[in-house]
C-alpha cells in the first residue's frame, strides 16, 4: 500500500505524513496531491476570521465539538500567518489538545507561514485537500489576524465566518468593510461582556449605511438594516455567542448547514468551486515561477543583481528583465 | 518636461499622477519608476503597523506632526489590505486630511489592495519610490491589521513600529511572537487607560520568556528580561504613548533616528537595501508571469481548465503542468 492509499483507507499516521510532505513541498507531494485529487470534493470547507482577541478558537473548539455530537468528523487547520517560527500556533494547538484530544473523529493541524510570497494560502489548500480525502466532513480553517491573508484563504472556503467581539477598540475599526466583504456569516463572540450591544449596533449601522457591498466572489449584497440580503438568496445572520459557555455554538452551526445548503441548491457551490480552482491555479504557477528561479540562476549572479538595486546602479524592473529569460527557458 | 522630470522638480500634482499610474500598473508605469529609481535611496522609510483598535493612525499623525516641528517633509502611505473598495481608505483619509491638510511638507496617500495575489506589497513598494524621489525625507507606511501583509510590508521598510494598545484582548493572542519578530521598535499607545501596565508586563514577558527569535531580517534577538538585544547592538525599546495628548511622540521619534542611525554606521542599512531589491525582484517576476498568462491563454481555454477542476476531472497541479509552456513560451 502507498501512503496516499493509507490514507484513503484512514490511516491518521498517514494523513500526517502527507500533510508535512505538502508543508514541506517536496516533489513527491504534488503527485501524492494529484493522486488524492479525484477523492475530494465531500467535505464542507468552513473559513474562521477574525482580529486578535475575538476568542476565536475558543468558538473553532465549540463548533467542532458541536458537530461531533451530531456525528460529523472534523478536521481543524489553524493558519498563524504572523508566526514564522510556530511559536504562537504551538501553544494553541497545547491549548486544542487538551481541549479535543483523543477522538479520532477530530484532526487538529496548525500551520505556519511558508515564505512570505503567497506560500501560506496555496499550503493551506493543499492540507484541506489531505483533510478532504481523508474523509473528514468537516474542515475548519482558523485564521489570525485580519488582512491579505484571510482574504486569500477566505479564497480556499465554502463559507467564511466572521468573528467579532465587543471592546476591540473604536468600532470603526474593529469592524472594517474589506472582512465584511468577505462573511458569509457574522458572529459577535463574548456577547455576555459589556459593549455587546454596542457592537451589534455597529454592524447594524454598517450593514444599514445604504452602502452595497461587493463580496470576495463578486455577488453584490443588499442592505435591509439587520442583514445583508444577497441577491440570489442568502441573508449574512449575526448571531451572538459565548463560545466558553457553550451559547449560540448550535444556532452557528445551523447557520452554516444553511449556508451549504443554499449554496448547493443555488448552484453557487459549482462558482466557489470554480474560484478555488483558480486561485490554486495561479498559485501553483507562481510557486513553480520561484522554483525555476531558484534552480535556472546562480545565488551569485542573482545576488550580484540585488546588489545592484540596492546601490541605485539597476532599477528593479531592469534587473527583472534581465532574470526573466532565466526563468523562462524550456532548459 | 515629462511627468517625471516635473515630479523630481518637486510638482505635487505629478507625484500623485505618478502614484496613480503605478497603482494602475499600465506599461507606463515600469517606465516611470526605472526612470525615478537612480534618484531613490534618501527617504528613511519607517513601517508602522499594529492590530484594529491600537490607534496607530492618530500615532502616525502625530509623528508626522513631530516631523514636521523639526523640518522633515513627510510621506504617508495608508495601506488597508482589507478594503479592496477603499471604503476603510478612504474614512481613514477624510481625518486625516482635516489634520494634516494644506501643509506642503506632507504627501498622504491611502492605498486598497490591488489583487489578492501578491500585488499590494510591490504596489506599495511603487509608491514609497515615487515618494523617495520626489524628495520626501521620511516615509510612514501605516498597515491595518495583524498578518501576512505588514510582514510582506515590513520587506519594504527600514524601521519597523509595532502598535499595542491596553484592553485588546488576551495579551497572548493580541501580542503575538511573529509581529515582535519583525519590530525594531515597540509602543504601547493608549498608554493612560487602563490595563497599560498589563500591557507593558505581558511585552516585558515575551521579551523575557528567554526564547530567541529570529526577526525577519534572520538576526537573532537575545532577551535581557526588559528589551531585546541584538548582537549586532541594537536594543528594540518599549515606548509609552498616549498620541490623542502628544505624548511620547518625540521619544518615538527620537527611536526611528536611533534606529537610522544605528543601520547606517553598522553597516545594516546595506543589507536591509538589499532585501527590499530582492523581494522588489521576486514580486516583479511573479506580476510578469500573472500577465504572460493573461494575454496568452484565452480566457475560454482557462475556464475549460479550472471548470475540469472544480469537477475533479483534473487536478491543479497537472493543469498547471498544461499552462506552464503558454506561459514560458518566448512568443
Amino acid at each position: 500500500m502507498t501512503l496516499t492509499d493509507d490514507l484513503l483507507a484512514g490511516n491518521r499516521r498517514a494523513l500526517a505524513r502527507t500533510i508535512t510532505l505538502v508543508e514541506n513541498d517536496g516533489p513527491d507531494a504534488h503527485a501524492a496531491l494529484a493522486a488524492l485529487y479525484p477523492r475530494t470534493g465531500q467535505a464542507h470547507i468552513l473559513g474562521v476570521t477574525g482580529a486578535p482577541g475575538t476568542g476565536k478558537s475558543t468558538l473553532v473548539n465549540a463548533l467542532a465539538k458541536a458537530y461531533r455530537r451530531r456525528g460529523f468528523t472534523v478536521g481543524i487547520v489553524a493558519v498563524d500567518p504572523t508566526s514564522p517560527f510556530t511559536g504562537g500556533a504551538l501553544l494553541g494547538d497545547r491549548v486544542r489538545m487538551r481541549d479535543l484530544s483523543g477522538d479520532p473523529g477530530i484532526f487538529i493541524r496548525s500551520m505556519a507561514t511558508r515564505g512570505s510570497l503567497g506560500g501560506l494560502a496555496q499550503a493551506t489548500a493543499d492540507v484541506i485537500l489531505a483533510l478532504d480525502a481523508a474523509g473528514f466532513q468537516r474542515v475548519i480553517v482558523e485564521t489570525v489576524g485580519v488582512g491579505q491573508a484571510e482574504v486569500d484563504i477566505a479564497s480556499t472556503t465554502h463559507t467564511t465566518v466572521v468573528v467579532e467581539a465587543p471592546g476591540l477598540g473604536d468600532e470603526v475599526q474593529a469592524i472594517k468593510a474589506g472582512v465584511l466583504e468577505i462573511a458569509d456569516i457574522l458572529v459577535v463572540n463574548k456577547a455576555d461582556r459589556e459593549g455587546a450591544d454596542k457592537t451589534m449596533t455597529a454592524l447594524h449601522m454598517m450593514l444599514g449605511m445604504g452602502m452595497r457591498y461587493a463580496n470576495h466572489h463578486g455577488r453584490t449584497m443588499a442592505v435591509d438594516g439587520v442583514a445583508a440580503v444577497e441577491p440570489a438568496g442568502w441573508t449574512t445572520p449575526i448571531i451572538k455567542t459565548v463560545a466558553l459557555r457553550d451559547t449560540g455554538v448550535d444556532e452557528l452551526l445551523e447557520a452554516v448547514e444553511a449556508h451549504r445548503t443554499y449554496l448547493l441548491e443555488s448552484g453557487e457551490m459549482q462558482q466557489r468551486e470554480e474560484d478555488r480552482a483558480h486561485t490554486s491555479l495561479i498559485h501553483i504557477l507562481q510557486a513553480s515561477v520561484l522554483r525555476r528561479l531558484n534552480s535556472r540562476v546562480s545565488g551569485d549572479h542573482l545576488h550580484q543583481l540585488v546588489a545592484e538595486v540596492a546601490n541605485r546602479e539597476l532599477d528593479p524592473y531592469s534587473a527583472a528583465d534581465q532574470l526573466l529569460p532565466a526563468v523562462l527557458s524550456a532548459q
